[in-house]
């Protein structure tokens, strides 16, 4: 069972975790990677730092290209490759050689789908134009640098206010654009509470960004394949170039006649072991759900963290192991300029949907002791269950210092502690590093008052 | 019982955290507070920082003053006010007035006690000469800042390299003295292991701190009550100031004829609610001894966190709660310049001590993607337990961004949590904070392969 062929689809963070674990377990095994585009092995989330200039070469965001991987660990890379549709009767994949512009078919004993996501447009005339682009590839991170390089573009419109929009707004700033930004809800970021959105709907204004708040895309304006304004439900923006930033789809459309179970935002249904519903057929990263712990219930995140952990998984259990991804809980954590954003766990309409009786708190501290140079303000908010006291979720806005501060909260979530857990936790402290109480802790000293 | 007296010995953070915790909950109870200084609830940990004038106002490290106590919290607080005795059988203490250098003694129905602890120095000649400072109340950085003003010292001798001896040392080169450091270990930061403690010697070499390893003091050369050398076991060496950073010792020389149970280094014996073994009286912060929760045993650790921690648990307790105070892993944190040092936890002695099986691993990674500026080396040590794979002890060595990582430890060992359990972690991830893999979880990575 152990040296039959494995067929990884997809050569990013999952399907080379997965590829460089079977091949440290067994030396031996064939492994063949399809991949759609030349790279593999890179990192989707440096694209911005690559438009912003911060990161001057894109060769410095992939991490191990094609020829070492054929090189040095005998895994035969594929890339140009798109995989067309997936057999599972007769276990082979059919593959288009785009180079070539030719099919064919490739058989597998093991199978795994590691596709990734791309970034989500609804399907109006236009969202393929020459000048709206999706950051999800680093095909798409060099089309926008080519495209800002040769037509200077003025003002730059991104739709959809999540951590791809507040990162591509910093970026474009930085290039000297004009930047809008449109947001269907009230307030940008909805992966955070309003309340704490407003502080960034806040910052992101005092930075100079645009904000379009509570309106939605309708459609575009369209001229020689090029987007000139985008229509929304309230009015006509006109831009030069169009970011999209609001969500990502799973790359899963090639499976929909397959006999491989769909499930969130048309994303794969796995078990633990990163198996699907298909015997030999197995699954990682950004084309997957993900088990949140703290609710139960299976979501659609897509981060590069959860698809290096799943794909070690799979990659484990494909060499025979038996190894068990638990879940997530949703921890995420962007910055914009000088604001570092947040957050884990649960939001308060999740927690309302749960039927949960819950409180919570925002508390104002310092990243550092009062008096120390370059102290800043840190906003923290944390969700727990009534009675209990259990954690729920946690927000933080803040300045330099902030953010990495979400991971205790993230640690909480996972071993279900409580707010009393928090408070005692033997956190470190030293003036340049944090106020004697840690402001999660001084949060959860404020909340624990409610429950 | 709640309307009776309380009495604190201390103003600092537990003695006052305890007071404010008990005003809270009872607005009406009689608070005396007796403390030796003229300050209430400073920050002890400032003063390297106001000695490198980066904190200009000696102020600024008082969070609150004996004023505010007395007017907004209505709490008796006397200052300048030693206690010299405790007599538990008839429930009072003897109390010198230092500025009437009178004494009195005054009841008490409840008492806790709170007099933290001082920087330790042999008793040889010398040792209280007024070139010789120790770092534990305002008033001895109001005295070493006053004496380098005065007499404009060029070499200073730092006796102990420990987080003392590191951060003065850091103050004292900002000031332009020539620092030397003596320290009895092969190896500075004796709470780190001693392949640790090498990259900070290296690390300070580099700063331009001679470094004396493996060397004792010995004696003091003094004259007309100045101490112009310290003589080692191996050399003398010139000093036109010295600072004691040998650790620090509990202040609980005034107990030792009464009945209250002392343990570790003299510390006070407390239970869980912080009371000792005489009923109504109570410790909290440096004099009292810290359960370790890995090793299970008693220990004296010296931090303001925990300071302030048992203070709040003391004080739910004096009013009428019940609280339980669990113990500390012994997280500290600390910064030379533009290094940053973190430990929690077991050493690799203690646990040899202890007779447990483990395992260690060293690694270096980046705080930020490897592709980000400003993205710098972080050494990270974990310690399991062998076959179980749970953690035992974490080491930090890095620079900006580095050190607050070892919260994440701390999180973890207190709940037991294993290697796995820290690879499976959803830890925030972004390429300006932190390479995909956390460091900490690339080091439970490399060490899982060992158990």
């Amino acid at each position: 069972m152990l040296n039959n062929r494995i067929v990884i689809i997809g050569g990013d963070a999952s399907g080379m975790s997965a590829a460089s674990k079977v091949r440290r377990e067994q030396p031996d095994r064939e492994i063949v990677v399809f991949e759609k585009s030349q790279y593999t092995s890179y990192s989707a989330c440096g694209i911005p730092y690559f438009i912003s200039e911060t990161v001057k070469d894109i060769e410095e965001l992939v991490v191990r290209s094609p020829e070492t991987f054929r090189e040095k660990y005998n895994i035969d890379v594929r890339t140009m490759h798109l995989v067309l549709e997936v057999d599972t009767g007769n276990k082979r994949i059919r593959v288009l050689d785009k180079e070539k512009q030719q099919e064919s078919w490739h058989e597998y004993d093991q199978l795994l789908i590691a596709t990734g996501g791309t970034a989500y447009c609804p399907d109006i005339e236009g969202h393929n134009a020459e000048n709206v682009f999706g950051i999800s590839t680093l095909k798409s991170g060099l089309n926008i640098e080519h495209y800002i390089e040769e037509k200077k573009p003025k003002t730059a419109v991104i739709i959809g206010g999540g951590y791809i929009g507040l990162e591509m707004a910093e970026a474009l700033l930085i290039r000297g654009l004009k930047v809008c930004l449109i947001n269907r809800g009230k307030q940008v970021m909805n992966t955070l509470d309003p309340d704490m959105g407003e502080v960034i709907s806040d910052a992101m204004r005092s930075l100079g960004v645009t904000l379009h708040l509570g309106e939605s895309l309708v459609s575009f304006d369209v001229k020689n394949n090029c987007v000139s304004a985008v229509i929304t439900d309230k009015q006509s923006i006109p831009a030069d170039i169009v970011v999209l930033g609001m969500g990502t789809s799973p790359n899963t459309k090639f499976l929909q006649s397959s006999q491989i179970a769909l499930g969130v935002k048309g994303a794969i249904k796995v078990d633990a072991r990163m198996q699907t519903n298909i015997k030999d057929v197995w699954a990682a990263g950004d084309c997957t759900e993900t088990l949140n712990l703290v609710s139960k219930q299976h979501t659609y995140i897509a981060m590069g963290t959860l698809a290096n952990k799943t794909g070690v998984v799979a990659g484990s259990n494909i060499a025979g192991e038996n190894l068990m991804f638990p879940g997530g809980v949703g921890t995420a954590v962007c910055k914009i300029c000088s604001y570092e954003v947040a957050r884990t766990g649960l939001l308060e309409k999740e927690i309302k949907k749960l039927g949960i009786a819950y409180v919570s708190a925002v508390i104002v501290s310092k990243t550092r002791a009062h008096y120390y140079p370059k102290s800043k303000d840190i906003t923290v908010k944390l969700l727990a269950e009534k009675n209990s006291g259990r954690l729920l979720g946690g927000q933080i806005i803040g300045e330099e210092g902030a953010a990495k501060r979400i991971d205790v909260l993230a640690t909480a979530l996972t071993h279900n502690l409580t707010l009393q857990n928090i408070i005692d936790l033997d956190l470190s402290y030293a003036p340049p590093f944090s106020p004697v109480w840690d402001p999660v802790q001084t949060a959860a000293r404020k909340l624990i008052n409610e429950i």
